[in-house]
């Protein structure tokens, strides 16, 4: 397939959930981890759409959680390519809440994330060219790039 | 109670889970979101035995996924207090896999995650002085104590 | 609040899942009721959204599946209001599959929904009322009062 | 296997379920779609007892709830084979809930579903005959004969 | 409510559950703690329409697990009342599992359980008389006595 | 693979498990069937720990409730081997609940299980040797074994 690329809006998902009992602690908050869960969820959606292939997660951000989600509230999801690598990507992932009742909808934590592209036997691929059009997408895969470098050095000094 | 204060070996927790078919992908690869939610789960019960109060989670540092966690293996997973503030926590956790019919075990991940007490009305409340019992833990607490100052400059810089 | 109503997109929703190992047959196909349990998800949603109020689901109109979803697959639900009565709401939700590797995108199924908006004594209160914009919404407005007269008609038959 | 023929009471089933709290909304209401898939369920049950063979849901006939079923009540379904055709199959299935603490037993539902036996590859297989054993049966499958008609005719509908 | 006493026959229930793949190991093996959790669950429903009061589970006694079920198999679970104390009940369930593809049902397990009927506040309240009808009843209700003088000796061990 | 054996130490396991809304009962109360799950899946990883094989559930002992657990505490699961067989493998598992704002600590039950290690025929297969290293540790492999005779002997009474 002679994949030119593929632009950001193509593999841009949004995901909406809504907050049961069990997502909850006993003060009826949202779970951090089932909250991180979604987010690993609409952001693999994501790099699986740029890729179309089977995706791992490889790392996560640093992630801040600025308001508690209740019971019965939404949790809407939405996430985006900021960069795409040789066969990794990294994605942005917005999350607010919505309350049900009121309708008020509130900016909860913004999450970073990246994936590896791999076949079958878990090796790595290549992922098609990310197509950006216009100036924030711009901004946004600047900022990746920057974070990659940061990750690599991380990386590097843990196995040291 | 005359709480003088708690070491870290009063809350550590170790937790096991065994990953089956639904905690998987289509490659039978762990889900990254899956344990992520683990590794929220036990880095609340450590948050929780030291403050013996609810608790929420405030963040996340940032996470790499080493290895890919296969169906059928055990993940486990260790938990300890870096840092207690005045009503915030800083917690550690390391994870690793096992593979059932080898028995080899693999590190997989380190996470940084902090939770803040609170009480039944969401108003943080103070918790115990952790005491620090050798060179080890006085090491992870001044790094948390760095950490802490450098979320607190990324937080201050996400309000402008 | 001053409400005067509502238009359709005020309201419209779109869901999207993935179809992980436990919502599968043992033939890897996704099963019929999780479909239609997020069906009844998004459709929620909606009525929640239109009327800002405890929503309960009083009926599903006849639902075909017209082709079998894969394990690993996306499932796409896009959910708006096609009528809004005194309490009760209708909402229509088209669902896509979508496989993850060749980016195919089939249409499943076609769900109609009826909800009623109730207090927290589960007695019926008003919904706004719904602002068509278009020609399409009008049509399916129409639809929509044709159905109500066929199921209030069912309904009645079913009493004697 | 010369197969001659089964009786409705041969696949006939009854399922008994808890409403477990993840199962309920913020009321403390069952979730329609769970109740949906618990339908599906019962159904696929049926359907398959009477051919043998993997199945898949075709399609649902319109339902209506009439009572809100409670968190701690028992659901109970009586499913049954209606009409058996060349490789489909109509099972109903009868809903009622019942008051664990009072034993009061309600009729919630009635739901019409359709069945396809398939081999592993997907591909329609005949299914055994419907006996039918009594005045009952036979009215019942007449009316599934009719609703037969009604369905295909709307499928050659959406079709055009 | 004039209660005089309950026949082994009003309580009595069956449940049926479908070996989904989260509920087996990574052979497709049910897993030996569902099967646990389905029997403690219908013979709870047992001791529930028995009493008609809120139950907790008491003891399980000695269980086997004869033969492996596998994914896709159905599972049926017949309990009923064997005796009935002051507040407690004794509960016995019959495993069976059926193969979907040829219909062959064997024997799984034998259970027996008992339960305490108790209040809203967690005090012990008595249950109906259990009328006996036969003699393979009045049996049963023999042995549970036996189990019964076996188990109260086990706790009082225990104690010292 | 020179196996010569293993201590006790080697496979002895904890887990710990939060009590979450839809693991309890309309009471807030821990369902005993969600329990029954927990120790034999801390069960199966002694036995696999201890066999690096598959293995199968074969059978649990007489086990007791003593107290209830309630929403939000937490459920410590210590398991190690008492017995090692050919094939079979009996493990003990003793259940503390810990309220998550108090701290304090109660044993709540004691099981005994058996595996059998198998190979992916589902054949059993040899294990190694269990190594006894104290006095404690001769005295459950000495009641394991009474027990053993006393199960053979209730299996073959059933089979007659």
């Amino acid at each position: 397939m002679a994949e030119e690329g593929k632009t950001v809006a193509e593999s841009a998902t949004e995901m909406v959930q809504i907050v049961l009992p069990n997502d909850t602690n006993m003060l009826g908050n949202l779970l951090g981890g089932t909250l991180m869960h979604w987010i690993d969820m609409v952001g693999a959606i994501v790099a699986n759409r740029h890729s179309r292939k089977p995706i791992v997660t490889a790392s996560m951000e640093g992630l801040d959680f600025h308001v508690p989600v209740k019971l019965g509230f939404l949790v809407i999801l939405k996430a985006r390519m900021n960069y795409g690598g040789k066969s990794s990507m990294e994605v942005g992932v917005e999350v607010y809440s919505e309350n049900g009742l009121t309708g008020e909808r509130v900016h909860t934590s913004s999450a970073i994330l990246t994936y590896v592209a791999i076949d079958f036997n878990g090796k790595p691929v290549p992922v098609p060219k990310l197509i950006l059009s216009n100036e924030e997408e711009r901004k946004r895969h600047e900022e990746a790039l920057e974070r990659k470098q940061r990750r690599l050095h991380r990386l590097s000094e843990k196995r040291t």
